[in-house]
């Protein structure tokens, strides 16, 4: 078995000095890939073939939205050379390449830059996979960074070219809070999967407590304490974007906020739901391990009960004594069957009234 | 068992713009259904017939209230009129669809927007409902959307025309209070409901804890939780609305909002209370279930310690060696029953004082 | 079993009108019954037979303190009279007639409503009863109101007669201060008792933990949850009246309430504890359960251990196999015997080492 | 058992007039003892044989530092001539004389206040000992009430003539700090006991859980909840001593304060980590005495399991069947020997599997 | 065992008056060793072998950085001096002296008193080990105080005579953030540590719950307890140097100050997960010794409800009465055998049935 890590290794960095890029996480062995795109009211170009950032910097306007992504951080002297291109602080860079860092909003000089978590349920691991995504916006431009490639933008990208919804029609902010919006969306998916996932432990639990249950159970505990780790930190950050005063957000883009805003905290509300559930799980299974037990217990408690009495008494008349007077009754054996009858009827009426049959 | 979703399907809407209008929740097979009337101190009359609400709208005036009720949200289109006629944001029209939202108070440009949950407890199935009721609050007009149709409402639409109590002499906002107001005594209907269940279940668990029983307690956890989950953002919407600055509500619906809120906080402080109590009845259970293991132990060990050292003895004279005196001796027999019977009453003098019978 | 219920039924209330006044409660069969009495530095009075209640209301004066008391309140007519002639709101009047109100503070036009619980220890039924206590305190004069008549307030009635301590020199606010600080000190009371109550739970749990403790334990448990519904919201009424800006509470009684506010700190922070230790309790007859049943199967692990083996041996010359041949030995069954005493010895310094003998 | 009551017995107290002077707690047997002192940079003298408090007062200045120490508060008349001479409202004497009162520092006029508890641990009866000190701070003086007659204070008193340290050039606040950091020491010592216990407690829990060690560890919770008790009301003590704005508190004072603030904290945090420690002990008793009952049941059911079959197969050739051929087989007795061998080896092998040998 | 103390001893300080020095920790037997450096941004040069603290002090200038290491506090003369020299108040000292002190930043006057742990996990004992390092930061200086000589700073100060970084270019408040972003990049060190071992507790756990794996656990939750006491007040500590209004902390440090921030919550946040995950390991534990438990005693029901019937049938037919027509009868013997081959398969049934086979 070998599980998501909760916190990544890092042993490398002790000891650098602060704003040293090293990429903390798995090094995936993708190639790194840019692309980029403009888009204002009017229409919208593919820029991907520019491969020099900083001419890509140079034709940034307010007028129009450059959206550069960027999939995989391994490559950090092109995060370095987008560092310089848009004049980011190497402090903002090493944060951007920590992809064990908590969700954060930073206000830099011009621009700010918002740390998110992209979570993804893996089925066959029972594991919830998470990936770093950052995002740095500013007037006339959003530059993403994801872990590793991956779709999640690409129905947004497709959407603009096309013209469709209102992006075009807004500015960058408004580009940000998509691309948020996106990843809350994708919060929704694993809570649905989970939410299945622990009505199904329910009913199994209820129907039959096994180990494998149990192990099944910590799991789910596990992965909540997971999914609120990088909730709760969104909260903030969304918030902060609602009070943000650096003139990037603009009134326009408020109201989606707000609305992002109760997102999350719905999605909080959700999951701390789904922890009460799973702890109250736990307790359940105790209480059904202790009740089975009692019942084979029950068991174990009625044969022992009615038979040890019976096997003494036959004992008795398997001894060889020269002198033991009932041996040589006529009746005594069907006399003794008497007996024995009667005693277990007797232990029934007992557990009887104890309510244990 | 297929007991009520915390969370409600909403796969379909991942990807999708912000602000597009799509139901989440169970599509019932009724017709959406529209009434409406207006009233002002002087009379009241039944606008159900007017089906083009645009018209409705346009003759909204802030001397009367204006009151319309939707029943059942899967008509789409309607709503979207709704929308247009009161130019209300699109967002809102999202929120009011998506029947799984978080209760919450919104201010919009000239309208609040409240969304309640309104429980009922469903005896057959030991589950409790929960139903979106959204309202939405201008000046002259209350709009109220409710997830089925129901009576719930019923009541004070005839309040209304027969002019009782002081209803027709207030404004919408006192309107708007009058339908949280509803909602609200329902929760102290299920509190009265869950109490009664809560205290079968503590007199049942004293009398004969089983696994039913465990069970049933589960359950009622469960509903604690989804109670709670309506119950405490209710009360910030209606702080909220006591703080309320866009002149909607008016000073004279003030006092009634704070007898509404000490209702609420009321509510919140009795879930919390049999919370308290449904989790102590789980120990109770736990407790209850080791006291009956030790019983059951009890019994096992005082017949297994009685007889076993019995059968021993038996067995000893019961073998076939050729040289074993006491066999022979004329009262051997009634001398071994001397032993045993004074072994058993030794071992009753134990077991008395240790406590165990 | 019939406890005394969390919530009151309060079913006939729902779809009412706010305002409208319905006594929620047990209907005592005593005839409600009022009393009133006005004093001054110089002298006192006793109004009881005016039975007029707008003559009494007229003749308030600030100069002197009017003190009206109500014993019983399903005489609805009686306390609307008395809203008219005083001029209380409607819900103040409902609030009051609510006796399953929370403690509260709230100011009305000239006057402060509280409400306050007053709670006696049944020792028959070992429950813990509630009576709901109301103060409407103005300038000049304090109404207060009991659910059942009692001779909670006698002393006070007797001191102010007899002119001793300072009642007379003092206003109306001052009155109201002694009568919540004769609820407050009946906390005292009860804790007093509850705290005799878990010293005796305590010796008792580790004399002998039996079955009915835990049902004790559990009352205790529960009896701590309505207490501390009784006296959390109590500081917060008290808190109130000290930040009061009315004019009601003069500065002569802010050091009394202070005082009275201390009170109401140290009875919070002993039911927490009491809280604490009762928890504890529970914990602790769970530990003891467990240690009693290993006590137990230890004996019987004991008893099964030595002699199970011996019954195997004794069994073996029981055999009536032809060629067995240890049974023609000469001293075969001395020898035998032998060996079981040495076997019961050698189990003897394994359970020493085990330490369980 | 008798152990310290969490409140103390105040029956006859309820219903009294407040400011009403009655000594709450245990009456010791020795005569109230009244010291006195006063002292200036220049010198120190006693003023122990001055027996009128009101010519003690009237030569106070606030030039010098006049020390009144009470030890034995059951002398109400000598307490009240205290409280006559230097003008103490009767509520503060209540308080003083209250021994169960919660520690807290409130302002008269021209004085302010002090309540804090001394803890001594008393090894003997494994129990934590209470004792109520209350410092009155004026311009120029201090009293301090002790409940009992003990050295608490006689180091400092001979630090004052001896002129040792910084005491004789400060003022009264300086010396209400000092008497205050002499108790907060004491928790010191009381913490580091109790480390000690909570160790010994771990060291034997691990060694070897007993039924004695469960009772010890719940009275080592009980005594962290009493400390507490006085510990935390102690910090807003001193943190609103650092506020005091009465001018009783010069700045000189404050760096004392403030390092005494930072005792008081690291004594709440040592207690708060202690009583996590303590739970943990709890719960690590439970799983030990389980991992005991698991030992006990493996050695019970091993002996059964090998045993009870082979006692049957005996049993079966002790049977006096005419026709029973293998009783009659040469090598049937040895054959049967062969059997059981290998059926107690075929058993090892399974337990072995189970992981139980 | 001999495990680190929560508290370390400080007996002897009790009564003491505030501010003497008296060294409070462990005494090791190493000379305590100061080195001194002195650099700006054009070179560094090394001030170790003055050894006259009061001249180190005099040519300390704003233009250049003086740091000071003392390694080892047992020599109370030495700090003294250094006391004096840089006019540090006594109780500084004493805090600097009290090895067991929390966390804390405090302004004296013209300089910053911080105080932080330096935490190292020792494998070969489980345990960890906290060491107490105090920075002094003025104006052109910055004195560390170590408990024990150790290499923690030595990379800092080879990169200062190096000139790598830009530590040469900035204050005396820039090498104290590096100083403590030092230390708090050792706890990410502890946290993977922790973490792995978490991790491994966790399987060994699912594989085979032993008596070891508990005590592992309780010690992995109480390591979890010092690690939170170290890490929950350091995080006020940098955010009170954010809020730094003293003007030592300059405004250039501030982005690394907030990275420092970042980086402590995140250890927060991780040192509670952790916690939450061991808690749920204490569960997991006690629930698979329950698990166990119901195996253990599955096998011993099963084989005793196979076996005792039995055994009371052979008794039966081991029995010597002259009259017991079965055992003539000619297939007797394997009639009886029939019987009890089909008694085990209808046991096996039921077992089946009941899910235990």
């Amino acid at each position: 078995m070998s599980r998501r890590r909760i916190m990544k290794k890092r042993a490398g960095k002790i000891g650098d000095s602060p704003g040293s890029l090293v990429h903390i996480g798995e090094v995936s062995d993708t190639i790194p890939h840019l692309t980029a795109l403009r888009y204002h009211p009017g229409g919208a170009e593919d820029l991907s073939l520019v491969d020099d950032v900083a001419k890509l910097a140079a034709t940034v306007t307010p007028q129009s939205v450059t959206w550069i992504n960027l999939d995989g951080l391994h490559d950090v002297e092109l995060i370095k050379a987008l560092g310089g291109a848009f004049s980011l602080h190497s402090l903002v860079l090493e944060d951007i390449l920590d992809t064990d860092h908590r969700p954060k909003l930073e206000a830099g000089e011009g621009f700010l830059l918002l740390i998110a978590k992209k979570l993804t349920f893996h089925p066959e691991r029972d594991d919830i996979l998470s990936e770093q995504i950052s995002l740095v916006v500013g007037s006339g431009y959003v530059i993403s960074f994801q872990e590793k490639p991956g779709p999640l933008f690409d129905v947004l990208r497709q959407r603009i070219f096309a013209d469709q919804g209102r992006v075009r029609k807004m500015g960058a902010d408004y580009l940000a809070y998509r691309l948020l919006d996106t990843i809350v969306d994708h919060y929704f998916v694993i809570l649905e999967q989970m939410g299945d996932h622990i009505e199904q432990l329910e009913e199994e639990l209820l129907a039959q407590p096994d180990r494998q249950l149990l192990h099944r159970i910590h799991l789910g505990k596990r992965e909540m304490i997971l999914l609120r780790r990088a909730v709760w930190p969104l909260r903030e950050v969304i918030g902060g974007l609602q009070r943000d005063d650096s003139g990037i957000v603009t009134p326009a883009v408020q109201p989606f906020l707000r609305d992002l805003y109760d997102h999350t905290i719905q999605i909080i509300d959700t999951v701390e739901t789904y922890r009460d559930i799973i702890t109250g799980l736990l307790d359940l299974y105790l209480s059904s391990i202790s009740n089975r037990m009692n019942e084979i217990m029950k068991v174990l408690t009625i044969m022992s009960t009615l038979f040890i009495p019976l096997t003494f008494l036959v004992g008795v008349y398997g001894m060889n004594f020269d002198n033991l007077p009932e041996l040589h009754w006529r009746w005594g054996y069907f006399a003794l069957w008497g007996v024995m009858l009667s005693s277990v009827a007797g232990m029934f009426v007992f557990f009887r009234r104890k309510g244990w049959v």
